[in-house]
């Protein structure tokens, strides 16, 4: 018997293959979970926001029409190990009626369908699956790696359950927690709407003191899954809008939530709405104009040590501040984080040490990349935002060309999947030899999407980074890979 | 007797002082100037984009709520030499009621009010107000400032009337021909249109071999002026969705007159939709997915510089090369350029010298300059994106958190202002070094507003750039700051 054909492909986004019915929305996902006796299921949408988190949580594959393989849905896929698809162009998604159309096929809300996440095919109907095997072989050869490598990998971690996942794989910290992940669910994004709400810095405090205690409880069961190993919180680093619905959607609900009026809310999201968001008003930017949000993170951060020591857990804290552009803005915020530790741990009675480090992921960061060691500890690579920004390609738009510059050799890979080399890399060289001049023990590396892919963990190995943090999933391909670029240096 | 109060304050755009009745949409600003003895007008708007400019070229003053100094209503009128005043946050603009309101001042459609564009400020009522004097002293302090300074300054002109002005004012050159303005216009930005909408190469050549009359007569226009100066013409820079209706206004009326749908249509533009168009789908990245459009455009300066040659002038054209983000873009460019030029030289019977430039507008081209120097005669900083990405600041929304940073000082000047020399002026010494490198003599240059601003521009004679080109008006102060730029050096 032939294999079945696939009705489409789109981008190979996150590995593994699945089969479960086709589910349209977020609301019904949750619904379908929940069911008894649900059924596994994949979430189908044009794309993902971060407002559709639980949906993504709940699902057990995904598949978007947009998109490319850094997109929302890829990214958070592949944190969370499951197979997804996406920029599948080949189909065409209608939320409305809740199905999809792949030539002359059209798939109804309930079908069954199976997805791989490896080649980026769909299929009709269930296939047969096997379990990954993580058992004999697969150890010693991890073993054989580690025993060559010299470039540490870490993994990218926002919850106990990624940093046990990556605790499990071999991982050897975490090189980038995003703390706005964890603002995203339900009881806490209404706190943090009212602190975007907020008329006042009163206001604003009130409501994230509120957020305190989910931020804390979150970073305690971090450091305990992590351990003796370091563990590297970057601060709030998306513009606020990305918390506020979006323009057309909820908006009535999510008023009343709010106790406002439809178009109060309407108006504080047309005033933070952005041309282009990636260039705005985020990272520590959001510090320099309102101080007390990076200072409430702090606090929790130092709460959390305090607590988890407590309790005779080892912890290794690194605190990162995300989108640095100039030299004040590491001046101002090292003197934040200080001033907020030391009042904390004087409050509580308590001394613990921590670090704080600086994010280079604007071209500006890495030319004055000196000026900034000054007051960082450590430094790391935000080399999705620094491709972004050097080579002036928009992660969630260059999709639509980026397939023909690699068709056409005008780029030779996907550089939101392997490091370019040319300017990217060389900016990146042109950093580390600045900070490199100034401290020979200074721990550089990368986080983000490229730290996954074996070429670009080669490079990295190769013009002497520290280490790579990459999706917990990623990790023993990366340390394979790591051990591939010592070998071959040799 | 006291001087009147203003009303209100914004951000000074450009510079002179206008007294008009204030007219709240772009249509009224049309009818109001064809009526028999209409008034001069003030066109108050939230913000204006590139369709409004029909209401930008009517207008006598320009009264904005939101931008900056660089947002589309800035930059424009200072093209126009209108006085301008943006980011007004201390004014409420209500469209549908045609009114502002100023504290307790409510201001109707028809009412008559004041704007300064160089201190920012707003008054009720007519003020009176003084010519310019262009006469004898300015004309000598021009003379001394030309026999100091050794940079060469040219201007940004899109039009023959920009070019008369330019030159009236003593520009040695256009430095930026911004091609696309010549897009909008009301018989073209059908066709435009139409050729945006193309299904088919086939289609979207049609559309473009009935621009190209156009576009050739504007070039005619602008060689004529110029005469025997250069003359440098960018390809379409911008984001086809730019000349597409945005997703609420006109759908209807547009997709009526293109013969299509309202469906359609709104797919098209949806399709076209980017989240950061300032790093999507645009510059001589069109031209590697639609070469065609490229083409047309050598074409019509290929027939503009033989048509003016026959008529006895003689020209110096400069193609010049958006966007730019790798070698082999420009390796293609140049190619495609040639190409076109030699066949239309060929059919016409004449040949025709040209020259083919880079700009440098992302951080990438600046870190490959040696090897773009192979296909290009000369280069052009475009520091408005060169700033935008290396700081990783959009212009259109920066504007909400840089003024905190220049009151805080966390940066010396709003860097769209004044040139950021941390940053983004060492990777211009990056990119001047390596173009030195391979040739003494290329000339470089800047465009774009920068050209425009005594800091900037001594910045620029300092690290030895060949010419500035800024805003006609401005070409006066960028002849003084030139020549102040020559005497501190020595």
């Amino acid at each position: 018997k032939n294999p079945p054909q696939s009705i489409a492909k789109g981008v190979p986004a996150s590995p593994g293959a699945i089969s479960g019915v086709a589910v349209f929305s977020v609301k019904k996902a949750v619904e379908e979970v929940k069911k008894e006796g649900g059924k596994q299921i994949i979430l189908v949408r044009p794309d993902t926001t971060p407002e559709d988190i639980e949906g993504l949580h709940v699902a057990h594959g995904i598949l978007t029409s947009t998109g490319g393989s850094t997109s929302h849905a890829a990214v958070v896929s592949r944190g969370m190990g499951k197979a997804c698809i996406v920029g599948c162009t080949q189909i065409d998604v209608d939320e409305k009626a809740k199905t999809f159309v792949a030539g002359k096929t059209i798939v109804k809300e309930g079908d069954i369908i199976s997805i791989d996440g490896g080649s980026g095919e769909i299929f009709i109907g269930a296939r047969p699956l096997t379990d990954p095997d993580w058992g004999g072989t697969f150890q010693t050869i991890m073993k054989w790696a580690d025993s060559f490598r010299t470039l540490n990998v870490r993994a990218n971690a926002d919850t106990e359950s990624d940093a046990k996942t990556a605790r499990s794989f071999g991982a050897e910290g975490v090189g980038l927690c995003r703390t706005e992940h964890m603002f995203f669910e339900e009881e806490r994004i209404q706190i943090v709407r009212r602190m975007i709400l907020a008329d006042t810095k009163e206001q604003r405090v009130e409501a994230l003191d509120q957020l305190l205690p989910f931020q804390k409880k979150d970073f305690e069961k971090l450091f305990i899954a992590m351990g003796e190993l370091p563990v590297t919180i970057r601060l709030l680093d998306p513009p606020l809008h990305e918390f506020l619905p979006r323009y057309d959607k909820n908006m009535k609900l999510i008023a009343s939530q709010l106790g406002i009026t439809e178009k109060q809310l309407q108006k504080k999201v047309k005033s933070l709405h952005e041309q282009n968001p990636m260039l705005g008003f985020r990272g520590c930017r959001l510090g320099m104009v309102y101080p007390e949000i990076n200072e409430m993170q702090v606090k929790a951060i130092i709460q959390a040590i305090i607590a988890v020591q407590k309790k005779g857990v080892k912890v290794k804290p690194e605190i990162m501040v995300p989108v640095v552009s100039s030299d004040m803005e590491m001046v101002i915020m090292r003197e934040l984080i200080d001033d907020t530790a030391n009042a904390e741990m004087k409050k509580l009675g308590k001394k613990v040490s921590y670090k704080v480090g600086c994010m280079i992921e604007l071209p500006s960061a890495a030319l004055i990349a000196d000026k900034l060691s000054e007051n960082s500890d450590f430094f790391s690579f935000g080399t999705n935002d620094l491709t972004q920004t050097t080579l002036g390609f928009s992660r969630d738009d260059a999709g639509k060309f980026i397939e023909e510059y690699v068709d056409k050799k005008i780029l030779k890979d996907n550089p939101f999947k392997t490091l370019e080399k040319e300017s990217v890399g060389e900016i990146m060289k042109i950093a580390l030899k600045k900070i490199r001049k100034k401290s020979d023990t200074t721990s550089v590396g990368i986080c983000g999407e490229h730290g996954g892919d074996p070429a670009s963990i080669a490079f990295s190995h190769k013009i002497g980074l520290d280490y790579v943090s990459c999706s917990p999933y990623r990790v023993p391909v990366a340390r394979i890979a790591a051990a591939h670029g010592a070998l071959k240096n040799n």
